[in-house]
């Protein structure tokens, strides 16, 4: 497990290494002529800003491909419950970012995709002993319409935290087409 | 609307003046022998720390009746996707509050419980134009060792954003109980 | 309680008695030009036949209205599991009958609808100890392409079997829109 | 796409011919000494009756191991909505027995369990121009109190046509251990 953590924290730092810094001006480039995947590739190459949710709950993209994506994070008192464990808003954020990225992929240009539902399993409590998580989401379905996916948080020694199904409407995003 | 936004800004102001605060040491009581409601109101009267999930996503609790918790929420840029709207995650994390503490709220000394899953439907994208919303939820059924409980994101001008189902476990917290 | 079911049972007979039989010819009525609302008046006039899968399962149409549809159903040995309880699949089938004609019903003439999805959770057995249970269906939002309600299945008594929330997508139906 | 839909007949032959009768006499056997795939195996065995829903709806189980349970299905206008598309409810039931069945297969002997919760995506209409269907179902997690598994409904050329995710409720079904 030792051996996976380093990968992990290496794997991150490299990305924030390239990602865009968080006090950066915004952006001059256009987003319009993009795919889903070139979106999420301008964002892993610092020429567009990662999500603000991401700094402020401590996760981050670490890999897209098509009809994959996967983020990392780490658990922090700053994001429990009551109980003393990670809240399950901080699971189901991960597992959003993850399931609606992997839908992201998919897109040409022209398309853009809006979370309709995320339903979220929680099968077992996390708290900061656990130095990093991974959320992976799969795409299962892409039509015209409708993408749904899924998702799995897990840790370095693999064991599953939270697993999770989305449903995604996708629509035209260039002016011309609505 | 302004009223509502007044008057929600007016609870918050009270229910904060009231709440432990981030840096306060931390209680010596114990909730062992507290029922559900009873640990919410010792949140209220600043007996018990309240999540710190509300400090980093600007929400907090600001009622708890039995069967039902309402939180109040503050949408900001910190919480966007990259769409610039409010996270799907912050979603989910109001409601699962409001769920989860209605359910809560129902449980007799010597029980506790956890979120098995949520559901989450986002209806409407939410930006910082919207100062303020409020996460109610409700229960719908508790057993000896299940709950469910619904809940609804609205804004001060009683729009819908986002609604959700939870399903929890309910099971025995005292030692010997075990 | 017995009150209730002979008001129940004597609804059921009255609009069994309009619905177009079984083996009714096929209607030459076209659909095209009807609202949702008009639709399902038009099975309860017997002008359009009710669904093929309410007389597998022993269910139908009560009450429809803008908004919220209700059906009927009669649990029986035929519909259990092998714990000798109704299966979930039957608890499902009413409840999305139920979602989904409540979210039909809101719709103009050429829309049409298809369900996304549909969560329902079981919070209680049934048998045929039970002679009669109602599935109620409420829409919660609808918009331009997404309708979401939520329903509820409950016996002559006010006991809660099942409850659920559906997400639906809507579309054009008519032939020059697509 | 046909060699797939003759194997899948003859594998419901050989299926159908060791399933014990609708009308046989109802089994003297206690399952209270069997695991899950004990019980599930006494089905197959022809020892003890399969679901009655089966029978009703035109679905049977396949194949069953540990974590995994096959069912396939036969559309018919039997199962028809008013669209003429089958019906979800039917989605629902076969991956409801598929996903229920997953966990029950991997319960010890004076376990039993309950489904708490099943949501069903539908991303593509059916008819009966699709000879047959089979909903395979894999167990995500199980713990001491609760299984969680997921399922999805393909035809006989790997169209997916529905998948599902459900959370039970694992229990002590033992007199003395109550």
């Amino acid at each position: 497990m030792e051996h996976v953590i380093a990968e992990w924290e290496s794997q991150e730092r490299a990305v924030r290494a390239r990602l865009r810094p968080a006090g950066a001006p915004p952006p001059t480039m256009s987003l319009a002529a993009l795919s889903g995947l070139q979106v999420l590739e301008a964002i892993f190459a610092g020429d567009w800003p990662p999500p603000a949710m991401g700094d402020t709950l401590d996760f981050l993209p670490i890999r897209v491909e098509p009809g994959l994506a996967v983020f990392q994070g780490r658990p922090s008192p700053r994001h429990y419950n009551p109980m003393g464990t990670v809240h399950g808003g901080w699971f189901a954020t991960l597992l959003d970012s993850a399931v609606g990225c992997a839908v992201h992929s998919t897109l040409p240009a022209g398309s853009a995709y809006t979370t309709l539902e995320i339903k979220v399993n929680i099968v077992r409590p996390l708290t900061d002993a656990v130095p990093l998580v991974r959320a992976e989401g799969k795409v299962v379905h892409t039509g015209r319409q409708v993408g749904t996916a899924e998702g799995r948080i897990v840790g370095p020694d693999g064991k599953l935290y939270a697993h999770a199904t989305t449903t995604c409407l996708i629509f035209e995003s260039s002016p011309r087409a609505r």
